[in-house]
């Protein structure tokens, strides 16, 4: 099948190999001039021919730049054609551009997709939002995306737009409370210096057998093996919105979150220098105690 | 090799199966007569040649019926020989029981052991403390118990005496904070029908490529299978004690634990009928803003 | 001065009193003609002199209410009246009214007001969002209903549009902190029946002196002088929605908010008859262990 | 009323001036030669007629010098004096230190006290537990230390031995969850600066009439008085331990306090210079997403 892929970073440009590897004729786009098939969007659109429905995935940042890259698109495409969101779009959005793009008869398809730097060698986990007979007519690409096995277990159909990337929102949702519990785990041991001296061998005989075994958990054990204590990390994690958005869809729908707001907080609070919060409860243990307070780093 | 076995339960039964598929030859011993081997402790240990070591694997419910069988055993027990505690013990009184046992001379072993009722067919995931030497002539049985793969992806020796259970504690506080980002996850999505209407297919397309992608979404999948909406299960959740005892540990030494804490705590909650803590909080909002409460359920 | 009051509910009605007996002129609009001064809200603003600036305080329930009587207002004032919405409004949708109101020179105030059902006797907490020259000409109003003491410690100009509403949400959020603080420390008392024998006694006690002595902790010293065991109030717990929002705000700023959030969800738990979340957490448990579950109280 | 009281620093020595204040005869001991009356333990218990039974009120820092203070007097009284523990000591030392002492008749009382350096002005909130007669014996001294006003809203005989430190604990705990609340609070608003410019006037504006006054609050309105942006602060914040021993009772009783150990995790987070637990996360979404980490500040 023939696609239009804009976006040929770590993830766009990996789904282009696999697709091309599995005989699909991909013309993807990307500003780096070092990568592109094509000089602009203009010709990835030309690229198709006249009788030919032309279908484009965006695969790069979710917010301005997904918007910018939908908005030129839907000026160039036609009723018909059909355009796949593959980044991490809030489902909103989704709502919304599809909505816009019907006007014009154009097909929007939202698809989250999971398995990282991974994906092209074990394929991509797919969840992906839109109408049955688009989705059905991708068929062939979702399928040499996904990894191999059954299909049910490594794609869904959610629901109309905005289900595929809700679905995926809450995958990382969950993504972000699962590594906080390995993480609080790591910690508690290499906390035990007097008792556990080998943190990194007992994550590693985690891997078979045990109730807590994933692919998450072997990743860990690779980082433990390349650098056992962590040393050369710095504990700082950026957060990218979908768990934000778990905790808010959560709070809209009066779904109690403790562990995945537990775990996004864990992250602002990775970020802080210095916290304001904690600063104003050493404040109040001074005035009621007469608590000595630390002077500010930059004070 | 040859191996008494106290306690043939799920677990202990299970096991005494697999080992004996591998050829060892074990006694048996439990206070079901269906069950047992044999009659007694002391015939357990009768079982043993005279010039034999007598080693015991421990497999009852930690806490004072595991205290009351080592005690037992001790008595009847001699030098060199070992009681193994597979159950889930807190590591404080291992080392106290290593201590008390090292006046006669028996040796003392920890191991913490996973994978539930499906340690039968995939084997068990062992992590185990004591002393070097006879942790090294116990691997036989080890070896056979653990999954099959490379011995340190199912198996760790964690450390002397104590370590093992530590470290089963610390899993298993991982543990309740996976289930419980798992459970998050699924409440949100459920809660979104206008959108998602088959939350049972999204978890099932997460099996293969996805980030979250393990053993326990594995059966998370098997479990809406078998029951879509969860609708005969109660939302109760016991706690057998590691979980409590990781967050002690975390609080001893000053490790922040929000999620393992939290994902405790839902447990707690899930199995109030009422909450005190809730009652004052609707009594305050009574009185200060005149809010009507609801009456209690037996007021 | 003269204010109409829109709204004559636990709030506005003891907000008309207090007024009255500071000698202002108050014309109140209520649904229910029972307490209501005038028939309508035309009738409202009739009430009022051609030449005299209308100002309109409108103290009903937030949401589609609030807008609903501020949209009638707007076709019935004209340029130089005010409108001050003293509910709790959302800060973003007094942004939208004022811009809205600003094309017919509507002048709008939001005025976050806090002190429930105590407020008639001892005055309301303000803080006010709006044009300083609006604000100044409505401090008449502002000063009779504050309470007694120093401006500055019952009434604060937090700002511009907005700013009123902002604070109060804040305010609300703490108060779901600290009272759940409350909450929790009387759940762990009155566990403690062994020791602890008279849980309210010791609430009573940390009136004075105590660094946690506070009005919300007398008000539960009241609430336990007239149920000492809660045994008439059911633990269930509603929020209107400002806790929800300091949460949303907290994340859309990276800012940690455990305890903020962690309040929010026990009163989202408080609520649930059966706990989706706990449910899957618990199939889990069957799962893995072969643990029973319970049946569904509905199953 | 003839007291000995050992320990004379920020507390001790205040509750000195004021128990001499109103009359009592303080005998003061303590290691600082500057402000002791007497030269040792020895002379303190001297300093007592032989037929007056010998009170003694320690007020040294709770854990080891508690102990050895303890034990030293324990070898000066004899049957019918009394020691009284008035640190923050763990309640279950407290039923230790008492069963040890009534095998020399010795009398033992647990009194937590709150309102630190402002009780020398206020009065001191007082949670006591022990035996009704001597606790009665030892009214006038618990009447002079407390706040003026009734009784029972100053003072709590809150059960047996172990009731007073009990009740106290639990306050503390209640104390971090509320100091916690605030401090959300003022980070959210502060990082509003675009509308909210001046958090520290909404912060005095709260002080009457509002839901969230209290001393705590006053507290913070002084801090920030002397400190609008706490600039000169860090946010470390230590703790002396009944945060910690709230959440382990709370823990063994079952009973959920997610507000008290979210305020006791961000204590601990506010003392560490990098999160272990934040390097893994950092380690493990590079492994997955090939997400650049940030070197080790040490690294």
């Amino acid at each position: 099948m023939h696609l239009g892929l804009v976006g040929l970073g770590k993830m766009g440009g990996n789904m282009r190999d696999r697709l091309r590897a599995a005989g699909h004729h991909v013309t993807g786009y990307d500003r780096n001039p070092e990568v592109t098939d094509v000089a602009s969007l203009e010709d990835l659109v030309a690229a198709f021919d006249a009788e030919e429905r032309t279908v484009v995935w965006v695969m790069v940042p979710a917010g301005e730049i997904t918007e910018a890259v939908i908005t030129e698109l839907a000026g160039l495409l036609s009723a018909g054609d059909v355009i796949i969101d593959g980044g991490n779009s809030k489902y909103v959005d989704d709502l919304r551009r599809a909505e816009q793009l019907s006007a014009s008869g154009i097909q929007y398809v939202d698809a989250g997709v999971s398995g990282g730097i991974w994906g092209k060698e074990n394929g991509y986990g797919l969840m992906v939002g839109g109408a049955d007979d688009v989705i059905d007519s991708l068929m062939p690409i979702f399928d040499d995306l996904r990894p191999d096995g059954p299909r049910n277990e490594g794609f869904v159909h959610a629901g109309p737009v905005g289900a595929g990337h809700y679905a995926k929102m809450v995958h990382n949702g969950i993504e972000y409370g699962v590594m906080q519990a390995y993480a609080e785990g790591y910690e508690i041991l290499a906390a035990k210096d007097e008792l556990i001296t080998d943190v990194g061998a007992i994550f590693e005989a985690w891997q078979r057998g045990t109730v807590v075994r994933s692919w998450l958990l072997e990743l860990l054990v690779k980082a433990l093996n390349e650098d056992p204590d962590l040393d050369d990390i710095r504990g700082y994690v950026a957060d990218s919105g979908e768990g934000r958005w778990t905790v808010e869809e959560a709070i809209q729908r009066a779904v109690p979150a403790p562990v995945i707001s537990a775990a996004l907080f864990a992250r602002f609070d990775s970020r802080q220098e210095d916290s304001p919060a904690m600063k104003a409860v050493a404040a109040l243990r001074n005035q009621f105690g007469g608590h000595a307070t630390k002077p500010s780093a930059d004070g």
